[in-house]
């Protein structure tokens, strides 16, 4: 066990092809699981339009109630990418073309073609610094607490592998789960109970369909992994004793 | 042309699996496209976790902001379902197992089978209608501009599909695109340009990577159809001219 603070992140995606359905988030996903494995607890996802104002808000919101914040979307060359200047308005500060970034755009496309459109990739708020880009080039921004990534998942990725070393995590959030037939209600009880036990862990049940038939995944999260695993081992033999062959995957 | 009041809807995802990585959220994808389809816009979605003060905030900010709110999980029998209560917290009603929504859970599991795990589905938000559910019986609630569904993706949608019809919506929002193998940056002043042609459309980019190739999707947006294929067709003989094999989809 650890009594270390808890550290906690949000997410905010940037665009209006999320909010049309035209395109399936799966960026706020990745993010998820990356954080969970660096023990860190994200705690909202917000997805709000191409709008200077809405993303302010919600930037501004994010940084002050969680110790990280991620974004995604709206760094590109295009008159929809304004991210970085709604970074600037969010923490009142100046931004314009930095020489740094210039000269990473300079070198990927040459002078040439280093053309008006591209160069709003270099423009970077007063006192952010880069998240290299090893895709496409144009950099993102880290801007105190708040990691400005790309929205394309390719590039997103990429960023976020070199950024998630250098925050602040916690133990690695572990997760098993056990699988059985039983519908969700013939075992609320026992998950209830469960739960009461292992305050510490949490016990959350998610029925799935496959094949017509109608399935239960028990899944137990939490630091401690003799803790879990003691868990586990109690649901699989609740289930054992309602004649269930349970499917049990420890944590990794 | 129109010029009726738009109609706005924000989504709010209710789940901790979703926050830890574990799933997918594909449900706020299905809705925001039925949305576009019903001419409703989708402003906003938030995921936050299964704890009643951060259900109750972001139900309480979306339906402040929005002309509808859709909510999805945390409508089942188990301890970590506590969104009907959060929904009374939320409108400041009381709570209770109300004698319609006991009747259908009666109906579907039988009297023996009808435990008090299974009861809490029953339970409903003074003053609030039931949403029906061909799936698995346990009923979502319409609590004033409040739908509340179920996170079971099949479940969600079947109640989706009902309520859909039921809500105002307007002019359906059509959209086409342009592909083309160009960079992004090499369109941006064309795109802006033909954004500020048509400032009743909305012009948005989405580079992607397939098969290592680096294509371009330029989607247009809107309700008037014959301004839309006129943009699209202006983007199409830009792209011409510039040796491109524009691949075009007309709005449908």
């Amino acid at each position: 066990m650890t009594s270390s603070k808890i550290i906690t992140a949000g997410v905010l995606v940037i665009g209006n092809e999320i909010l049309s359905g035209r395109t399936q988030d799966t960026n706020s996903n990745a993010i998820a699981s990356a954080l969970s494995a660096h023990g860190v607890r994200l705690m909202e996802i917000r997805v709000v339009p191409d709008i200077q104002g809405r993303i302010v808000e919600g930037v501004n919101a994010l940084r002050s109630a969680y110790d990280y914040v991620f974004t995604t979307g709206g760094i590109g060359p295009t008159h929809d990418d304004i991210t970085a200047d709604s970074i600037a308005a969010a923490f009142g500060v100046s931004i314009g073309v930095r020489q740094d970034a210039y000269d990473i755009l300079l070198a990927h496309y040459g002078k040439e073609d280093l053309t008006d459109a591209r160069l709003r990739m270099a423009r970077i708020p007063d006192g952010a610094k880069l998240i290299y880009n090893p895709v496409s080039a144009a950099p993102g921004i880290i801007m105190e607490n708040v990691y400005v990534m790309a929205g394309v998942p390719q590039i997103m990725r990429a960023m976020l592998d070199i950024v998630i070393g250098g925050i602040q995590g916690g133990d690695p959030i572990l997760s098993g789960s056990v699988a059985c037939n039983l519908p969700e209600s013939a075992l609320a009880s026992d998950m209830e109970a469960l739960q009461n036990a292992y305050p510490d862990l949490e016990v959350g049940s998610y029925p799935y369909f496959r094949n017509g038939v109608q399935g239960l995944s028990i899944a137990i999260r939490g630091i401690d992994r003799g803790m879990l695993e003691s868990a586990i081992d109690k649901m699989a033999n609740i289930l054992r004793e309602r004649g269930e062959e349970p499917l049990v995957n420890l944590p990794q």
